[in-house]
């Protein structure tokens, strides 16, 4: 009874199809059929002509697409709790040559076109500071909240208005638009988001995510950056696949709202001790260490989040059934101290 | 009839399976059953007590190779037509932050102690010359040749009395192993090799290849620069069990033979029209355009290399039925021009 | 009658005086007999073995001494206000190859054992968070506060204890071994400081500093970090004879003792407008806009420091006649507001 | 009696003098007065807009240049014997983020549109390779062979053709140009040259170089990176001075006359034994050790090049008194062996 993190889930069948599907000859790297297929096929989906690369892994993805949109003395303002800063072991740094991220506060690892600007202005225009040239935001975010078209749209105007690059980490792309009920292209493109990175590795996927360029002409160098680091993986068809058995007949926004869905049972449970509002697959709740060593008493595995809180994670693959004892279980902790 | 290169082969059914069957849940990143198990595994095989690291490219595992060995500010010698100068965008600058190939030359992409010892010699040692850490063979060669163990160990000897490192590029380690008829540490880290890029995807992998140190000490430094290079896949456990598969049984090993079997036939055929000796799995040959055409429209699938040359790469599926073909399609061209 | 920085004071004549002397043939880099000299001077300074290199800057000092004790994958403590963080333009994530600044707080930009604990403390030691591997500090810190040889012990202390690399920024070395009446070695290696930034550029010279190791086996790769930078000026006699010049007589400290006496001379008219004790030679007093305005309009010249508030610098070239007028009329300001 | 660096001369008194003139107070960094003056006075002499940045070594120079061509996954095409490939220490590489220095042949360390032509052509467009961004040549060359502004414009127009950014290293520019008898312009933004390393220091300078951007829109970006390499003196008046002291009354060429001058007595004592044609201020001579033995024993010091070369390098201040008895002494050791 796992609720550690969406990242350990197992594949998703129809990945494992897609890609047993693909096994055979094809020509190496990414100009086999099923790598030819992906631009046009998330075109389709973001009701925009897109550009767009399989990589490995989220930090990849994320990282390739900082190093497209700020230089090497540049700055990237991201929320203190973005998985670029805190969790990619220094990947965005070592992608970018070494541009500084700008860390600003925020309720539930948001960010506000507020907290940009107030930032940035306290940054003095000279040669001595490193200046800002992108936002980074995480969709849904590292708490669990998820944007809304609008707010991003508001990010996104900001950022035009001051000549600053925009990239959304969407690891968890797929729980923020079954959530938000918008459109992929409501809370991207639409709402100025020039990169996305678009994950499913925590969705049902295995090791493949997309680089998304909404800016299109960001694609070509980006192609070769992925090359030189390591990335361009010689059977590349097998990425390709996964990535196009994820959007075949919607299935990641399936498995997103399922993992959702499953989160609000635990939310529901969880009432007065939520941390954040769980918009999203991640639920954040107020346990004393008596608590969350009765809850592992009985079987359910999760992460301690910072003194005092529990993390749980919902995965694509749970039911109701198998979360139903976790919600009754933290029902029966009674009211939080 | 595909023999342009042994990178897009299909995936071994054995590695398949095992993926599958290491679908299901596991601890994320490296922590799993599958990962934990390639340190033993990889030992017993190489009689020694090695470090081992899956990654998804074997240019990630040169360059995190060259990273544990070489400085910034240092300098690698590598052949001119080593698979690090040639084949991997910049991956080596970049992962080593800036470090210089320095390039030697010698048939067949062989490096051998004379042509390290006179490249080295002509560096003065002073803060203007860039000076060299390591030494960077391929084996088999670019060129499909092996190193014997005891080349190796010369080189090796080399190194150890000038102070430089050694990292093998084993792409094709499985065809050098098979052909050479040596054991793995004996052309490993018996002849002085201290860190090894193990290739698997070129021989019936899918997607991990297996950055194995000798010199141990260097693995923990190179856990977060594989990290920092966002390598460290989510769900690892589908990379080890790739690893695994492969040398279950020497799987690797029967595989490696198949292939330089194949390309033995091709040689065999090529006669006089042989560039290099083929001692593995690919097969360099001397052919007129009209020739490479007449091929072509016979439906073999190859490279041109250089001008009036040709490279035949025979991959770990192919059977003596497959390959009869091309060899009677080369005999039949007659004597070189 | 300016006071916005010891910056951009002239040369002190004896410094001038020295590169006159050394003007002349030697030879190149840093083969000549001034540069020779220097390891000796700063050993009798220091009592210990230090090994010393010029460089024209404090920011190369700075990130000499950083990418010395830091790999590109680890992460420098040092204050939100630190200067390497907010001033030198990304020069230290260039120099580490994109280490990351870990960033704490503490009155007046001073560090204690207690916030880098603190901050350390909340790093997970696992490979998704960038680890620290050393700390840098101030002295005297960027608002004028001088560390004492014991609280400089208290740190070195802690990093001894965690494996953590020290570093001294020492732009105003002088400034702060004269207010807090030490020895050099006190204050430094007996403390724990492996590595010393020695500032002479805002205490009187041209353009040479000290890079100061006192962890002498840092010294030899640093040599080949200097020249990679381009850093290595051809005629470094003429650098060598400015640090040479400034240790002489113990120039170094008669001018920071200068400047820190001019500085008291305006702390003590600041009374209850100081933001901080004025310990070195820089002063930090709360205004108003419209006091700022009444002073510069008496032609004193000073940076805004963010709202509400005036930096003060003093050079080592103003005597107490050049700084009456402004003790004056900042007293005739009156009672703050 | 020294031939052995140009990089060691001492200083030219109208250059000391103009910094005792800069001595006084200023802003800080480039603020100034004098460094505001660079921009007008350069471009007076290159009868263009020109923007100019003061840096304290020419590998400085050379470096911000290249990084301001070439991306990080990029290369430059130099020539095998450069400078930037041999003794600037791994400096192109930190600075451009690793591009890869790409090698031609060519006599006299001279690129030709052939050579680089070749070069280009041999590698392929594809994401495996590095691509060419930039050619950089040395002007003089490192043999002290000259370009002329033909030739120049010859590169320069292939590097139009195919997309290459060129810069110039002149680090003996001065002599280049006295060679050449033509301007400034014509042998570089006329024919094609972007960016130019304008070298003073082997020319009466202390520690000021010019790199002047042709292409402006270069200059913004470079002033960051300058910054970022910790190469912005906090008083740059100083270095500022050094360069308008050059220009004033053709001071840089006359001293690269001199120089010039001084060479070419050598190099008529030389006859037969001239390695290449000496067109600046280096001449290469064939000399057996015992013949070079001859020469330091009579007291001249000057550097072996290689197995039977020695290479002697006339400064600006040395005239025809101090060059005769070497002249003298050539003569004295008769036909080469």
């Amino acid at each position: 009874m796992r609720f550690f993190s969406d990242n350990a889930a197992p594949v998703h069948p129809a990945v494992f199809a897609a890609m047993a599907e693909a096994d055979g000859l094809d020509t190496a790297y990414d100009g086999d059929r099923w790598s030819k297929r992906l631009d046009g096929r998330l075109s389709d989906l973001f009701e925009a002509s897109v550009r767009v690369l399989w990589v490995p892994t989220g930090t990849a993805a994320n990282c390739l697409a900082l190093a497209a949109l700020c230089p090497p003395h540049g700055g990237v303002i991201c929320h203190h709790d973005a998985h670029i800063q805190n969790d990619e072991g220094g990947a965005p740094e070592f992608y970018t040559h070494g541009a500084k991220l700008m860390l600003a506060g925020g309720e539930g690892a948001k960010l506000t076109p507020e907290t940009i600007a107030a930032l940035a202005d306290g940054i003095a225009n000279d040669v001595h500071r490193v200046q800002p040239h992108a936002v980074s935001i995480t969709n849904a975010t590292e708490y669990g909240l998820v944007y809304r078209p609008d707010e991003v749209a508001a990010i996104g105007a900001l950022c035009r208005a001051r000549g600053l690059r925009f990239h959304m980490d969407g690891a968890r792309f797929a729980n923020a638009v079954a959530s938000a009920g918008c459109t992929p292209a409501e809370v991207t493109w639409r709402a100025g988001v020039e990169v996305l990175s678009f994950g499913f590795v925590k969705n049902g996927g295995m090791g493949a995510e997309a680089l998304v360029f909404f800016d299109t002409d960001l694609a070509d160098a980006t192609l070769r950056r992925r090359k030189r680091a390591g990335l361009l993986l010689s059977k590349g068809r097998y990425l390709a696949a996964q990535i196009l058995a994820m959007v075949e007949d919607d299935l990641w926004l399936d498995n997103g709202r399922a993992a959702n869905a499953g989160a609000a049972l635990i939310a529901d449970a969880g009432g007065a001790r939520l941390v954040h509002p769980a918009q999203a697959n991640e639920v954040f709740l107020r346990v004393t260490p008596a608590e969350a060593a009765a809850l592992r008493a009985q079987g359910f595995d999760f992460y301690d989040w910072g003194p005092g809180e529990a993390r749980l994670v919902v995965s694509w693959d749970q039911r109701e059934a198998d979360i139903r004892p976790l919600a009754d279980a933290i029902r029966a902790l009674g009211a939080p101290a």
